[in-house]
């Protein structure tokens, strides 16, 4: 019975594993979908987001029937509730990557960042996108090293976020107000995933310490 | 035993309505901070959102305590489980009012909203702050039919937002670059509350019926 119990979590933790995959193409699907106007790529990006609703549903009940037929203690239950979180975690990471994509489709063929964002954007979505194959390694691998570092991508995030705020001030800005509304939301997307990144490193922390990291960049609920 | 349990379980649930107290005091204050450009309401959300933070933390330990050594199963378990997302949730809400007294403290002594949005604006945080009352009273009572009402509310939200982003076209809008950057990201902030409320509403759901409802409203992870 144990056995057999192990083996369900185990099963859990790798399909995490293959939803952090399937988040990290869909967030840089988006971001082809954003800096290329590739609306093939959008259209994917906000089509294949179902399967990751789907594997959602999936992963969390048996994470409930883990919990309601197993009633795990220790490590164990430490991994159950770890996983129901990364699981919500990359789910909403799976609906920020379409709402950039959604953007994207929406004024193509039209660029919706203009010229001189380019350049910030390309690399927050680098971030972001590394960010989530950290989470994931760290998950695989129990490597709170990894989720550690992340802290400092995270850091780098933040300015690349105000260095956008700066470029949309009123006197500099000449592209308009429908654009200058784009970046914003689309910063706040990318900054969102890194969130979500840096909270699924701390879900795996909590696996392996039983304690949940503190400081600011753990705390955002 | 099982009475202590019971009763911790009530705890629990308790502590949850005084969150959502919390909460909808902490949306109310926003409001106030942005629509009346009311500094001393902006400090307050903001240095009170660490009670909620605290508050959070407490109510997690304890769920994590009930499931190690209790071991809770059918109802209980789903309260157990449910109870864990509604702090995730209530603690972003209170996130979220802090993120809108915080632009209301850096537009000060301005108003962050410009008149022909104001009306909107307080339409929003007024069905905000009663979708949180509805979240809260739908825990307390145990009533579905409440939580299930929320989805009329939530498109009315949506409609609200729909004609912020129509305010924000290049050329109707005459407030500058900074204040649509605002606007934009204020309108997604109460939106995102109102979408916890309606995610709390089918955690309710969920530990009266046993089932997640299904549909676009209850699935925005």
């Amino acid at each position: 019975m144990r056995a057999s119990y192990h083996e369900a979590l185990t099963g859990v933790v790798d399909d995490l594993g293959a939803m952090t995959d399937r988040v990290q193409r869909a967030v840089d699907g988006a971001t082809a979908a954003l800096l290329e106007a590739d609306l093939d790529a959008a259209e994917k990006v906000i089509t294949d987001d179902d399967v990751l609703d789907t594997m959602h549903d999936h992963v969390e009940t048996r994470c409930f029937d883990l919990l309601a037929r197993q009633s795990p203690v220790a490590g164990e239950l430490r991994t159950v509730v770890a996983a129901l979180r990364m699981v919500a975690d990359l789910a909403r990471m799976g609906d920020l990557a379409k709402h950039i994509a959604k953007i994207a489709r929406m004024r193509y063929p039209n660029q919706a960042v203009p010229e001189p964002l380019q350049s910030n954007f390309q690399r927050m979505a680098t971030l972001a996108e590394e960010m989530v194959g950290i989470a994931g390694r760290t998950l695989a691998e129990r490597n709170i090293l990894d989720a550690e570092k992340m802290a400092d991508d995270d850091e780098e995030m933040d300015d690349l976020r105000a260095s956008q705020f700066k470029s949309l001030q009123d006197d500099q800005w000449t592209y308009g107000i429908q654009s200058a509304v784009d970046c914003a939301l689309l910063g706040r997307y990318y900054e969102r995933i890194a969130d979500h990144a840096v909270l699924m490193g701390s879900r795996v922390i909590y696996i392996v310490t039983g304690m949940q990291p503190e400081g600011e960049n753990w705390t955002i609920a």
